[in-house]
């Protein structure tokens, strides 16, 4: 096979399923055939809007950044054994030798490639090349659908992590999209015995209390700050102004509150409370060495990315699947399966 | 009431229910009416040899250092509301104000007055006063058993705190007696993806694997070394010398090795795989603000105390309480109420 | 001697000096006899506004919370020897019992009695009474002003220790005020190879370079953006909201911002470069254990206080030293002698 | 210039200048002409003993890896611009690209590539390659003896870094051989206030008086328990067991100890102490990302390695420099230019 079907976003709201060669290994790399792509809020973005803040498309690029499959290739110098191997991709690949890199934090890294985000293509596609090391082996015990969703529940683990949620947190998450979801799935992981979730939709706050918070607050109807509860960490998922000063205000002190959730500058800090309580706020980029982490949560059961998969789509049908969060509010997250 | 049934080591093998005066509680503190007390391997080891180290017992002392009970009384400047309030007593008081309490390490107090622990009374009585902080209210889904079982529970926390022990990590703890089954237990609510318990015996193995780990070594039949775990956290609760180097082999690279059994100097260190891995050692010193977490882990059902419970007795059969380990390889905790 | 002369606040502007009886150190307590009192931005402030934030002065107050003197008398308990010890007042006594105070937090602690902060009388007094452990003994090599300053002192330690200043660490300060240039020294004490200091006042930035700037910044004639600075730490000393949003946007990738100065809610956040190179922002309030660090570095000589001092007062003149900073644009910090 | 001289170890006790080709720098690559090459006392080592433990030398082996030089080859991919570029090689490069790498801990790279350690030649040549990014640029206000010497300051550096050594630290350094020179060095940089050395040779404690020591201890008259110092901080570059040991004993409560020196595995450790002081032990394995630290230490003149130098040599005198420290007991540092 020499060509492959890959969704391709050819303008504002144009998505093409187009033939294109199949890519060839460079050395390091591996070929990897695509079995599952989730649909990222991202994705959707850049079909409504083109861009995203600075990032803006301006060639045919292909989307799709979530993404597990086999693999089926390698490049020089890749151990030709993993050939066959199932895979959970990690869409982007750092220079490996700058500052930020060689001190471990290569999300940082300043000639980053990732997928899906201008002028990189993604992996909505039939298959992808991409660094061997950045192609994570998983387990039978992980789907392939999961393995695609290892990366936002990558997302997870990083806001977890740099939350420092550790055994006995009280974790109040803002924002129950696939993003809250899997960060409520990772507070539990790492050990918060207190997680709510707030949001407005409905469905969504019974979907975060069946996955793992201990309460939920409808903000539509309560106010976070009536809702009686100090955490300790505040991880921001919603990207809403309001919803990072009402969840600031409420943490306990040395309280850390971690932004995951992106929104416009100028954001107003209640800058008396993070004084006189030492908050301490951390942005967020993506995420590094969390494949991991995942793999072992979601191996051992700790955490289920499969209990988000609302819908499943065939490349053909990938607007359909950008689509879907739109026009219904019960979905959740789409995938897309390129093979079936 | 004014005289009480205590438990006093007179000598070694010499433990007498004696009766003493309740207790009045000085300013800042509360009298608790005690409901359960564990037995502790340092209350065996005072009635065994009659000192630990350096702690000598020269005069007559109250064993007992594992208890909660119902504060009855306040003394001045504490709220009187806290009567009635079923708490869990933290047994060591420091003095709040040198530099080690002060900078939140206050278990490295070097005035600390610590229950059962030569010079100072423990808490196998029917009463008992405590500093009003240092008594932590409990909720009703924490039982009178576990109220006491949060202090060796703390002992697993902070193990678990010192080593840094998050979601996926891989521990590895050496000894699953009571100390080494709660730092199973809290592995297990730290994250931890792969928990790996050795011993010699065969049904606390079996214990272990029912509290959370995910297998067992029989170090009679299986060293450690051909065991094919790498670690990230070595958990060390053995004492034995051997457990602690052959542990600490084991390590992945920067692994992080916590010594929590008590044992000799001139421990042999292998250093060639310190240096080479980086490998972290850390004393510890019982535990520091870990009561807070230890509350949270057993309110939630996280970890399960009372599970470790395999005796009850009066506090007239205390002996029999402090034999049982020794006498029945079945025996895991002893839990004396002197209420009943 | 049993009356005093103190400093007291009567109303807006409105300072007297009235006559007081000398304080009986209660249990655990010391008497100071003092010998030297800074002025700080809050005492004036106080003397100008009556209030600052929530806090507002409803009775007649001693201001002062920057001092230093001679142990002169003890309360029960206190060992006597230390009538005669050298010391510098540590102004905010927490209650030492609650779960911040626990964990080494204790300036976070919701019951802190803090000087000159209603409704607590400060140390602008000939005599003052503190608890033993807030009263730190310093060698002869810091003099009587200096043992006052090491407050200010202990904001630039906490600073840059809320910072993780370290060997080579590049560090933007803004604002060249008394707490900017001791951030400076700090700085400068903890191994900060470039130290970058933003001010308005030409006197001041010249002083800042005599203490440890590596360069200076006048932003009224150049915006940090073009200054072609890229720190890996802000202290923000200024309160200025566009201080601090201009200085986040010079930070390196996951650099760390210390908020000092104080400021109204609502303050603007550069988001986006916040998230793509996850910066950091910390709250300060006070300090927790700052003064055994504070002592050794100026008594090693790695900082000098007594540089900042551009002023002597009588307590009789305390109005004059109040009004210093406004009158003249040379002023850096005043200091009251009580004794003289 | 095709072919150039270089110091190669043929078996113990032999080497030999010998005439090898100039290497062509591989692509990522840089081609150094050295300048300047430390001696370091692994290099005595393997002269002497030809293995340091399981690294035997089994081939001729080229020595030296603490070297500095000036870029005058590129290979395909990096930018020619950097040609004339004076440099401080940093003499291991790893994978890049394994999970140590990826988390910043590249030291502990198992697929690492270092000078001089068997089967890799080394740099005590006129010309050598190496990875593009670790060949660091230097000012000219680092001296090309001192663009070697970071190689032993970054062991200083990583030290002190791993000490968590910072303003107010008290440090004890066991040995005054070179790296107990940088470290002491470094400590003082890193903001100690207290820096106590402890050696044999009274001519290096004078050094080290010299280069930032508070007080140095000569071991054959006193011992370390009697010296009176109570260390936050040990970093033990000796490598005697019985330094390790007494200087683990000393430390103060929550005390690290940070072992540089090599030694043999069985090392005794005083288990009471770390356990009842909560004492953290580390390891170190050379050092990672410490170049940009130790170039702005250098380049501020925070710290001064030229100041260890006591002998030059041509390369052609190679072995009289491997040989200089034991033949004379005032010798620090040998260093070898092999242009002159």
């Amino acid at each position: 096979m020499t060509t492959m079907q890959a969704a391709v976003l050819r303008g504002i709201q144009q998505l093409a399923i187009e033939e294109r060669p199949v890519p060839e290994p460079a050395p390091g790399e591996v070929l990897v055939r695509i079995t599952a792509v989730g649909v990222c809020g991202s994705d959707v973005h850049y079909y409504q809007h083109g861009r995203i803040g600075d990032f803006v498309v301006e060639q045919p690029m292909v989307l799709g950044h979530e993404s597990g499959g086999v693999i089926v290739g390698v490049g020089a110098g890749v151990d030709a054994s993993r050939v066959g191997q199932r895979v959970s991709v990690e869409p982007g690949v750092p220079d490996l030798t700058c500052a930020e890199c060689l001190a471990g934090r290569y999300n940082l890294c300043p000639d980053m490639r990732f997928f899906a985000t201008p002028p990189y293509d993604g992996s909505l596609a039939e298959f992808v090349t991409v660094h061997a090391a950045f192609a994570h082996p998983v387990p039978d015990t992980i789907s392939d659908d999961a393995a695609a969703l290892l990366e936002p529940l990558s997302v997870g683990v990083w806001a977890n992590r740099k939350g420092q949620v550790s055994a006995g947190s009280r974790v109040l998450i803002t924002g129950a999209g696939p993003i809250g979801l899997v960060a409520t799935q990772c507070a539990r992981a790492f050990g918060a015995t207190e997680i709510v979730v707030a949001d407005l939709n409905p469905h969504r706050l019974k979907l975060a209390a069946d996955l793992g918070a201990t309460a939920t607050v409808n903000v539509g109807d309560t106010s976070l700050r009536d809702a009686g509860f100090e955490p300790t960490v505040l991880l921001e998922c919603s990207g809403h102004p309001g919803a990072t000063g009402d969840g600031i205000r409420t943490l306990a002190r040395a309280g850390r509150a971690v932004l995951v959730g992106m929104g416009d500058d100028g954001l107003p800090l209640p800058l008396t409370h993070i004084q006189s309580r030492e908050i301490e706020i951390t942005g967020t980029f993506r995420y590094a060495n969390t494949w991991p982490t995942a793999i072992a949560l979601a191996a051992s059961g700790r955490v289920d990315v499969d209990a988000l998969v609302t819908g499943h789509f065939a490349l053909a049908d990938s607007e359909a699947a950008l689509l879907a969060a739109e026009r219904d509010p019960l979905a959740v997250k789409s995938v897309i399966n390129p093979q079936r």
